[in-house]
């Protein structure tokens, strides 16, 4: 099968108390995609500048991305993006924000991309998620990312977006957000009603919890010491889960239990080094590592205890 | 095997968003022995006044709790706390502290209680903690659990005594205070490096971790859309831990994860009612069936992913 990701290609600033860098390649559709790539064929839509070189392109080549879609602006700026990371990597401080070329984003997707069975709208203006949304009738599979800023500014155009879709990846202060739930059990079971098949509410250093009609399952993060550079890593985690469905075409609870610990596999890598650079020299051997360690640290056996063991 | 726990019994007026109520049974020991004795056989070492009545020892005598060693002031009043607890059920708002007659609590030991092959010493002043401990020169397993307050206060004397045990239990805040270390990873292992079998945190509505030579092993917590009274959750936790050790007789990594279950499970009834009250008309039945919700919330199966699978 194949997955399209439409949303940001962008440059990022970033500081932590690990180090800084002026220039990195980011954007969720581009951390999006290099995650998924690692499992299926991926098309992303997205804008960038007359900026945009050739060692950005070549890693999309290097993952054999197909960027057909992403339009190039000549005369513009790609979509910059400046954060401080403070002792609590949990929270960016954004320093500024140049849309740039994003501002008028209009997604145009080829053939190609409409045609893909598995389409993810990452972070982007609602009823532009919507549109594209209608641009894929025959996905089987939709998933959508949000942010605080448009549930507070276009609520209505967020949960009428969220209606067209199959599943919702947030983190817990959005799902919070959206529903005025401070449970975010009951916060997952009220975006459920929208209509969805699946929630998954990403919880930073605590792990990812999916939600669907019949099972809840919790995904922990990986035990990391350093965690260097946050950026991007709920779109990493979108792009192994969404990345994982895709190529097992499957969309039973216990494939959604193994694209959960594969999207938190994807993640931890990624908040190794900045940008994308672990994910780009990623390999299939360090994945499955990874993902039996996920195993590992979550297996117990399920034997009953009976009263009569004890002295 | 037997199990012995030297800690608190008190009496607590709890304001919660849920309700109110002026006097309940409580105290660490209290809530630990009533989870522990589920699994084990329990001596409670403790000291109330002359207020503590027989609806009170009721209790205790329900559950076959051995309470020769908590000895009766019976001119003085048992140890009383206040607590509100707002919106944010993590945190508890103390009101009123009166220790009574737990001011001079001077922990005496009988054959049978020292005799015990598990010890569990809660919250109390370290030095308290590491007499106890060299009470019981025979214990295979010692845990001890220690708060803000010590570590603040006392922290050479809590190092002191960790470096007598074998486990401790704490929540993610006291470990980083404990050692300065902002990552958990990271406390837990400086902690570790004291000369402990195993380290378990406790991360509230996040679940509990733990630490051992070789695992690190993560038991989420149950997903309850009201958590009616968190007070007693962290000593229940450790009671349904330290009980099932106890009744198991052994130390392997297999047998704490399971462990670390049973703590969740037992701190999960705990909190859906006042007091003492929910854990104190369990049955069996209902701990195994929500050991069961457990391992279906962590179970997925480790099927490595190939790249041949995708489309």
């Amino acid at each position: 099968m194949s997955l399209t990701v439409v949303g940001s290609v962008a440059f990022d600033a970033l500081e932590t108390p690990f180090g800084k860098r002026d220039k990195v390649l980011g954007g969720a559709a581009t951390h999006f995609g290099l995650s998924a790539s690692f499992f299926t064929e991926v098309n992303a839509v997205g804008v960038v500048g007359g900026d945009f070189s050739e060692a950005e392109w070549d890693v999309f080549r290097r993952h054999q991305i197909n960027t057909g879609d992403i339009e190039v602006v000549n005369g513009g700026k790609t979509f910059f993006w400046s954060g401080r990371y403070d002792y609590d990597m949990n929270t960016a401080n954004s320093l500024d924000t140049q849309l740039n070329v994003f501002a008028n984003f209009d997604p145009k997707l080829s053939e190609n991309s409409k045609s893909a069975e598995f389409l993810f709208l990452a972070n982007i203006q609602p009823t532009l998620q919507k549109g594209v949304r209608e641009q894929c009738p025959n996905a089987k599979f939709v998933a959508m990312d949000t942010m605080n800023f448009w549930i507070s500014s276009a609520k209505d155009e967020v949960i009428d977006t969220i209606r067209t879709v199959d599943c919702i990846i947030i983190n817990d202060a959005e799902a919070r957000q959206l529903t005025d739930e401070p449970s975010i059990y009951k916060a997952a079971r009220a975006i459920m009603d929208l209509g969805l098949k699946a929630v998954v509410i990403k919880r930073g250093e605590y792990g990812a919890t999916l939600f669907t009609k019949d099972a809840y399952f919790v995904a922990p993060a990986y035990p990391l010491e350093s965690v260097f550079d946050p950026t991007g890593a709920g779109d990493t985690f979108a792009g192994g889960f969404m990345g994982y469905l895709s190529a097992q075409n499957d969309l039973s609870d216990e494939t959604l239990r193994r694209a959960m610990v594969y999207g938190s596999v994807m993640a931890s890598f990624n908040v190794e080094k900045f940008g994308t650079d672990r994910v780009d020299a990623l390999d299939h051997h360090e994945i499955n590592a990874r993902f039996k360690e996920f195993k590992q640290m979550t297996h117990f056996d399920d034997i009953p205890f009976e009263r009569s063991a004890a002295a």
